[in-house]
């Protein structure tokens, strides 16, 4: 299979380096910024490209990995494109190919969250996939499942809303452990402490209901604690408005 | 080393069964429900007891695990006892025990969640100690690190911002990952999709700092994204004040 990137972000060098492990070839990348495409590229043994003209007619597959705003107007000018093009955005919709002359189409988006210098384990992340035909969308499974076991098929309407609850789970949750090592850290204590705690907050979900195994002062009304809580938090009005708006939102979860 | 184990809850059972596991003996359970001790109990082949006059003389630990504000009751009925007597609360205060006529008593608090059918590897959990004196800390010191090799000193005072910290990063993200799968569940969309990502978000942090894999849309600024998301959620008052909060703090922590 001949796999073309279009971007040199966190996805499209994660995707693009699980399809040449898988044994695709990566065959061209594309940036706007050619030192990127070179970053990328150097990486995958494929060509850098910063025009879309020079783009590789023969590829089977081209992956669109550029932020949200500005898969429209790639796809815009890719009509002349024989094979299935993707962009792998959980927030944007399928129609966003439409009327634009595009010949086979999709959608492959990964849930999970990618940072360039953290490996992840492909075969263990879920692949979300759409396409505009049946027959598009069964050459995308293919493809897509020579990078991982957990494909799935999830409309546009689906696919925003675990992108959503991708938001609270993922990049509000990794914002409160900031907020938690920042408030240690100001007061001279390792974010080590924390760390096992963390790791067994997520692991315990992964077979209980997070609904079933909730702990903490909210849950329990223990409302002497939360407000020594509120008190250590005086001079702290960004964590005094997230700790009230969450434990507000537990204590009616539990009413 | 005889211990009596003064509560019958999640963190008394997973301690007393700890310190069982690690060789000590389990004299006595107390709770003020009867059936509760002896549910405890029988798993640690030890006397129930509702009645703190039957209390054991002879133990050289008595850990109090009750709700916190049970804590100070139980201790003012407790001068009689010659072992260290220590509570395991992260949000009370050492000075719960001053004046209180006991003659040895500390702190020790495991930084961790528990849930009653979920095993934990106690090695890996930090516990943190303090007590009234050096030498009653220094017995603490060797009971704690048959149970863990992660002992720390912690005054009354850090413990109760790092059990102010556990909440943000535990108790909050746990209730994040509950209304993520609330909202999947009420489309019909199941929550096995996300558990990928949730274990990854907890795994990533611990070897990076949380600031430097922060993802998402308002991270990024993507106000459009963010607005999609607000749409989604407009039937959904609880979740959209959250969403704002937490989007407002990420977009602050990074201006």
């Amino acid at each position: 299979m001949k796999v073309v990137c279009l971007g040199s972000g966190n996805v499209a060098t994660h995707l693009a380096s699980a399809f040449k492990a898988s044994g695709a070839d990566l065959i061209q990348v594309y940036s706007k910024t050619l030192a990127n495409a070179h970053a990328l590229a150097s990486v995958l043994n494929s060509q850098a490209i910063d025009n879309l003209q020079l783009l590789n007619r023969e590829a089977d597959l081209y992956l669109i990995s550029v932020s949200d705003d500005a898969i429209a107007g790639l796809v815009g000018q890719l009509n002349w494109l024989k094979g299935l093009v993707v962009h792998t955005s959980g927030a944007t919709s399928l129609s966003v190919f439409e009327d634009q002359g595009i010949s086979h189409y999709g959608v492959l988006y990964p849930l999970q969250t990618f940072s360039k210098s953290r490996p992840v384990d492909f075969q263990t992340i879920p692949l979300c996939l759409e396409a505009g035909t049946s027959e598009d969308l069964q050459t995308l499974h293919l493809a897509a499942a020579t990078l991982s076991t957990l494909v799935y098929n999830v409309s546009s309407a689906d696919r925003k809303l675990l992108h959503l609850a991708a938001v609270f789970a993922c990049n509000f949750s990794n914002h409160l452990y900031h907020l938690s090592a920042d408030l240690l850290a100001r007061n001279h204590l390792s974010f080590d402490l924390l760390k096992p705690l963390i790791l067994e907050t997520a692991a315990k979900v992964q077979s209980a209901k997070p609904y079933d195994v909730q702990t903490g002062p909210a849950i329990r009304g223990d409302e002497a604690t939360m407000n020594r809580h509120l008190e250590l938090l005086q001079e702290e009005p960004v964590l005094t408005d997230i700790y009230k708006t969450l434990s507000k939102s537990i204590k009616k979860t539990y009413l």
